[in-house]
C-alpha cells in the first residue's frame, strides 16, 4: 500500500510542476432534452411551458424547485463561509446560495464603517496588527471561521476567524455579526486554522510558517532553518462571556519547524487529543534563484509527512509548571525539549502533503488525505491510543518525537480518487471527500460502528464538480451534530462557468444534493473572495438581534456606551483645542447638523441613532476627511479628525432610509486660522 | 393640479418628519396554496413531488423555474449596480440574481489586491483625492454607475461611476472590469450623479452640495450661503480610447446654491439639452442647535423646486471664449452671470424635492417624480424648446435664471402613488415608477408617439414590492434601445425578508418579470452594500479579456509594463538602499522565492505573472508589511515597502491555484542593522 502510493504520488509531483493540467475545456453546456420538450407540448402542465421556453432540462428543472426560496421565506441552513484575502466572513443561505450578509474582520468595510473613520474599528485593527515598527494590518486571509461549540454541537454564539497572513485571531458575536476582537498570537507570523475545543475552552491555533521567534530580533539567517525557525501550536483561553481571548491563561507548544497545516480537536474517544497536519518535514526553504529546487519540489522529496498528535490535557497541566515552560512576548511556551521529555506529542506517518484532517461525528477515526495518494487514510483514535499506550514507535524524527508505528494506527484506506484533500459527514454514516485533480466529491462509508464491518470504508458514490475543488462542507460536519442533506463545494476555478468579466475569475460554489443515494449537483454560484472553508448550520440556531437592546448601545463592548447622546441632550463642546459633537440621528435630521470649528481642531463625534425599528441604520458620511460611520438602530459610533483643512464640509446620511433621506445631511464649517 | 400636489405634499412633509410610517410588519409567508398539495398529489408529475414537499405555491414553482440559471450556462443580461457606500460596482447575472462580480473602485479590496499593496493602486486613489493636508480618501458613494454609449446605445467599454462623497469620477474598463483612473473634479466637494452624452463625448457631473469654491482657501461662513455658494455641473471630456478624463477640454457652469440632484443628457428631439432635478431651493442650511428648522423641514417650505435645462452645445461654445470664463483651480468656469447673460439655462418648475430625472427612449419627453406628489409629471421637450424660443416666462430665480410657465411646458401628469422616485422604460411604449412610500411598482403608458393618444398616460398595472424602493432599472432603459423583460426593484429596506443576522440590514433586490400583461415579482435577493442605481445590459454585449492579451502586461495602462519580467529573466537588483525584485509567478513557485535585504532598506516588488491559462491569478501575500497583490494571468503588479523591521517574513499564493498551492511560498529575511 505505501509503496503503491509513493509511486504515484511521485508521478504526481512530476506532472503537477508543470502547468498544463487543469480542466480547460469549455463547459457542456447541456441542452433540453427532447423528451422534456415533447412532454412539455404534450401534458398541459404550465409549468412545463416555461420548462420548454427556457429549454431546461428534467434535472435542472429539478434543480430549479430544489433550490428557490420563494420572496420572505428564509432559507433552511445560513454557511459562515470564509472571505479568504478579502479578509471578512460571507454568510450563504443554502438552498438558495444567496450571499446574506458580509462581516468585515481584518479589512475595512466602507459600507459597514468598518475602519472607515470609527475610532473603535480603528483600535481594533491597532491592537491587532505585529507593531514595532510594521504597518497597521489592513487585510488578512481568512481560510476557516469556526463557530463555538458546547458540548461538541453549535451554539449560535461566536464565530472566530484566524488569519494566515499574519497569526491573528478574530472574534466575531453572532448576536450581531461585528467584529468584537483581534488577537495578534505573540511568537508566530502565520497560522492557517484554529479551532474551537468541544466547548470552546480554547481556541487552538497552530502557525503554518516557522519563525525563529526566539532568536535576537526575531531574526535567524535562513540557513539557521532547522536550529532556530519553530512551529508553534497556540492553546487560547476562550472567554465565552466577553467574547475575547485571555493571554494569561493560554500557552503555547513549540513544534518542529514543520509547516503545521489543518487541525481538529478530539471530541468522545479522542476528547483531550489535538491532531494535526503537516507538511514539509523535508525543511526545504526554496532559493530558485540561489540553486535550490522551488518549494512544491523540495517539500516533497519524502514519502511521508507528520500527523501531529497531542494530549493537550497533559500539556495544560504542564503548561502550569514555571520551571516547564519559557515566557516569551508575554505568553508561556512549552519548549520542544519539555514536549519530548513529557511525551505531550506523538507522530503518525501520514500520506505527504496533506490538506485535511478530519474527525468522524463520535470521535473515533481521524481521516487523512494526503493529496499526492490516491487514498484516504483512517486512524483509528483507538489504536493510536493503544500505540502510544505501548511506545509501539517506529523512529524518532530529527526533533526526539517519538513516530508511532503507521501499521498499528491505521484502520482503513479508500481509493477515493486523484487530488484527495478534505472530508465531511452526514449523519447517517457516511464520508465525503473532495478531489482537487479529479474535480469530484467522493462520498464512502465510515467503519464501524457506523456501518457493519463488511459494508464500511467503501466508495459508495461519486460527483463530478466544476472545478478543482478545494474544501467542501455539509451542515455541522466535524461537530457531533451532523444534518446531512447538502454538501457545498468551494471550487477554486470557474473557468468558463460564468459570463466573461475580466482576467480575475470567481470561485464557484455548487451546491450539491446528499439527500438521495446519489449526489446530484443542483447549482452553480459564483463567490467573491476566496471562501476556503465554511460551517454550516440551520436558521433556527441563529439568535441575532434585529436592532441593538438599547438606545447608546456600544457595539464593540455589547454594553451601554460611555459616550451615548439621548434626544434632547445633544450638544457641541469645546476644549482647549477639541471639540466634541454629542449627536444623534432620527430620520431625517441630525442634532447637531451645523458644526462649527477652527482650522487645526480635533474634533470627535459621538453619534447616537435614537432609532428603535428594525432596518433603521443610518450613516455618517464627512466630506473630504475620510470618515464614513454606519449607525445601526440604537448604537453609539464615533470618529475622530483633525481639521486641517479650511472649508465648508457636508455630511450627510449615507444609508438611504426615509422619503426625505436626501435631506439628512449638515455642515461641518472649518474657518481658517487667521 | 398644482394646488392639490401641494396640500398633499404638506401632510406628506408633516407625516414624514415622523418616524413611524414605516411597513414594520411581518412578510405575510404564503402558504403553500391547497389545490397545488392537491393537484401533486395526484399528477404523477415528479416535479409536483417537489412542489408538494417544499409548500411551493404555482406561483413560487413558476418563478423558481422562470429564475433558475442551471449550471454552466450564463443569465441573459448583467446588472451593474452600484455599491453605495462600499465604494465599488456589482455585477449580478440576471435572472438568477447572482452576484458575478465586485469592482473595488474609492475603497480598497484585499482579495482583488486594490489598494492593499499594490503601488499602481497606491497612486490612483493619492490622485483622485483632495489632498492640500486631507487624507488620503479610502472610500466613496458610488451611486450611479453609467455604461459608455455609443449613438446612444451601450457598447460594452467603459463605466464610470461618480462618489457624492467626494466629488469624483472613476474609470473602469469592462475589458478587465478594473479602475484605471479616479478623478477629482475641482471646484466641487460632491456630486450626486454622472451620466455620458448620448456619444459618450462627455461624463457630465452635477454638484449635489454647493460650495464656496471661489472663496479665500475655499472657505465661507454659512451666513454667506446665498452669495458665496454655488452648485456645478461639470463637462468633462471623455477620451474613450484612453477612457480618462481630459480636464484640458473640459468645462464647468456655476449653478444657483440649490442641491442639485439626478440628470440626463438628451437624445434625439432634446438632442444638446441637458436636464437636471434640483431641491432645496430654499437654500436651507439647518441649525437644530442653533434655534433653525432641520434641513427636511427648511429644504421642503416651497411648493416647487427647478428643473435645470441647459443648453450644453451652446455652453461648450461659450467655453471656448477666455472672454467669457474664468479659470479656477485649473478648470474653466463659466460663471452664473454668464449663464443668464448668454441664455443658457433656463428652468423649468417641478414638484417639490423630486428625485428621478428620465428621458424616455425616443427623447421626446422628460419625466419627473416629486417624492411628494402623488404624480409624475411629463415634460413635452418640443414644448420646452417652444417655450425657450418665444420666452413663456413666468419669473426668473434669485440669480436671474428664467423659469419658463409650469403650463406651457407640461405635458401630462400621471396618478401614480405615494412617493414616486425615478421612472424606467420597456421597448414597448411603457414606463415604470418606483414608489417609496406605497412600495410599488407602477407601469403607466407613454403619449405618442408610443401609445394612441387616448391610451397614453394611463395608469396600466401596479405591483408590490418590499420594501421601500429607490431606484429600480430595466435593461437599457435611459438609452436609445431598451430590451423590457425585467425591473429589478432596488429596495432600501429588507426588514424580516432574511433570517437574522444583526442590526444591520441588507438591502433587496426583487426581480419582477415585465413580459407579460400583468408584472410578478419573481424573487428576492439580499444585497450588500448599498445598490442605489444601476444599469443592465444583455450578456452579449460583453467582450472582456478572459486573460491579459500578453505576459507582462500593466493592467493600470492597459499596454506592455516596463516592468515586466520574463521568464528566466528574474534577478534581483540592489542600488545604494533599494532592492528591487524583478520576479515571475508560475505554478507553484516565485522566481526568486528568497529574497534577502537588510534593515531599512526600501523593496520593489515588480511580479509578473507568466501564466496564460485562464483562471490562473496569483497572490502576493507578505507578511508583516501588509502588502496583498492579486496577479492575473499575464498582469505586472508592483508593491514597494521599506524594510524597518528585523526578522524572517514568508510570502505565499493567496489565491489557491494548484495541488502544490501551498507549497507555492517564499522568505523575505530582513537582517538587523547591526
Amino acid at each position: 500500500m505505501r509503496r503503491t502510493a509513493r509511486i504515484l504520488a511521485l508521478t504526481m509531483v512530476a506532472a503537477l510542476a508543470g502547468a498544463g493540467f487543469f480542466g480547460r475545456g469549455p463547459a457542456t453546456a447541456p441542452t433540453p432534452s427532447e423528451a422534456a420538450v415533447d412532454a412539455a407540448a404534450t401534458t398541459g402542465n404550465p409549468l412545463d411551458a416555461i420548462i420548454q421556453q427556457r429549454g431546461l432540462t428534467p434535472d435542472e428543472a429539478e434543480a430549479a424547485l430544489r433550490t428557490f426560496v420563494p420572496p420572505g421565506k428564509y432559507d433552511d441552513f445560513v454557511m459562515l463561509a470564509s472571505g479568504g484575502h478579502s479578509g471578512n466572513i460571507l454568510v450563504y443561505g443554502i438552498p438558495s446560495m444567496r450571499l446574506l450578509k458580509t462581516i468585515p474582520v481584518y479589512a475595512p468595510d466602507a459600507w459597514q464603517g468598518w475602519g472607515q473613520g470609527s475610532s473603535d474599528a480603528a483600535e481594533v485593527l491597532r491592537k491587532g496588527s505585529y507593531r514595532d515598527g510594521l504597518p497597521v494590518q489592513t487585510w488578512g486571509d481568512l481560510h476557516h471561521p469556526q463557530a463555538s461549540l458546547t458540548k461538541g454541537k453549535y451554539d449560535g454564539e461566536w464565530i472566530v476567524g484566524t488569519d494566515k497572513s499574519a497569526g491573528r485571531v478574530a472574534v466575531v458575536s453572532m448576536r450581531d455579526f461585528k467584529t468584537k476582537s483581534i488577537y495578534k498570537i505573540p511568537n508566530v507570523s502565520s497560522d492557517h486554522h484554529g479551532v474551537f475545543t468541544d466547548d470552546s475552552e480554547y481556541v487552538i491555533v497552530s502557525s503554518f510558517f516557522p519563525e525563529p521567534y526566539d532568536s535576537p530580533k526575531g531574526y535567524a539567517p535562513l540557513e539557521a532553518y532547522r536550529e532556530k525557525y519553530r512551529g508553534m501550536v497556540s492553546f487560547l483561553r476562550f472567554d465565552r462571556t466577553a467574547g475575547r481571548i485571555v493571554p494569561a491563561e493560554s500557552f503555547q507548544i513549540e513544534l518542529p519547524p514543520y509547516f503545521q497545516d489543518l487541525s481538529i480537536a478530539g471530541r468522545g474517544p479522542s476528547d483531550g487529543l489535538f491532531f494535526i497536519n503537516s507538511m514539509n518535514v523535508e525543511m526545504a526553504t526554496g532559493g530558485s534563484l540561489e540553486g535550490k529546487p522551488p518549494m512544491e519540489i523540495g517539500a516533497s522529496q519524502r514519502e511521508m509527512d507528520y500527523l501531529h498528535v497531542i494530549d493537550w490535557r497533559k500539556a495544560e497541566a504542564v503548561a502550569k509548571d514555571p520551571a516547564k515552560t519559557k515566557t516569551v512576548n508575554g505568553m508561556k511556551v512549552i519548549p520542544l525539549a519539555t514536549v519530548v521529555a513529557e511525551e505531550l506529542m506523538h507522530f503518525v506517518p501520514e500520506s505527504k502533503s496533506p490538506h485535511g484532517v478530519d474527525l468522524c461525528p463520535g470521535g473515533e477515526y481521524v481521516i487523512v488525505s494526503g493529496k499526492l495518494d490516491p487514498h484516504i487514510s483512517a486512524y483509528s483514535v483507538e489504536k493510536i491510543r493503544k500505540a502510544i499506550a505501548e511506545k509501539n514507535f517506529e523512529g524518532k524524527d530529527a526533533f526526539g518525537i517519538p513516530i508511532l508505528s503507521y501499521d498499528a494506527t491505521i484502520e482503513a484506506h479508500v481509493e477515493t480518487g486523484l487530488g484527495p484533500l478534505h472530508s465531511v459527514f452526514d449523519g447517517e454514516g457516511n464520508g465525503y471527500t473532495s478531489h482537487f485533480l479529479d474535480s469530484t466529491v467522493v462520498k464512502w462509508t465510515i467503519g464501524p460502528p457506523y456501518n457493519p464491518a463488511d459494508k464500511g470504508w467503501k466508495v459508495v458514490d461519486r460527483v463530478s464538480v466544476h472545478y478543482n475543488i478545494g474544501h467542501l462542507q455539509a451542515p455541522g460536519s466535524n461537530t457531533r451534530k451532523p444534518w446531512g442533506k447538502y454538501v457545498v463545494a468551494l471550487n477554486k476555478w470557474s473557468v468558463d462557468r460564468f459570463p466573461p468579466l475580466g482576467p480575475l475569475h470567481p470561485q464557484n460554489l455548487q451546491l450539491i444534493d446528499i439527500s438521495g443515494p446519489k449526489m446530484r449537483v443542483l447549482s452553480d454560484t459564483p463567490s467573491i473572495g476566496e471562501p476556503h472553508n465554511s460551517m454550516m448550520m440551520p436558521v433556527e440556531l441563529l439568535q441575532a438581534w434585529t436592532a441593538y437592546p438599547e438606545v447608546g448601545f456600544d457595539p464593540l463592548t455589547m454594553k451601554t456606551s460611555e459616550h451615548a447622546t439621548q434626544q434632547g441632550q445633544e450638544k457641541i463642546v469645546r476644549q482647549g483645542n477639541t471639540v466634541t459633537v454629542n449627536g444623534t440621528l432620527l430620520r431625517s435630521h441630525y442634532t447637531p447638523d451645523v458644526i462649527r470649528v477652527k482650522q487645526g481642531d480635533r474634533v470627535v463625534f459621538n453619534w447616537t441613532n435614537v432609532e428603535t425599528a428594525r432596518d433603521a441604520t443610518h450613516g455618517f458620511g464627512l466630506h473630504g476627511y475620510n470618515v464614513n460611520l454606519s449607525i445601526d438602530p440604537g448604537a453609539t459610533e464615533r470618529a475622530e479628525i483633525v481639521a486641517n483643512r479650511p472649508g465648508a464640509y457636508p455630511f450627510y446620511c449615507t444609508e438611504f432610509c426615509s422619503a426625505l433621506h436626501m435631506e439628512f445631511t449638515g455642515w461641518l464649517l472649518v474657518e481658517p486660522k487667521s
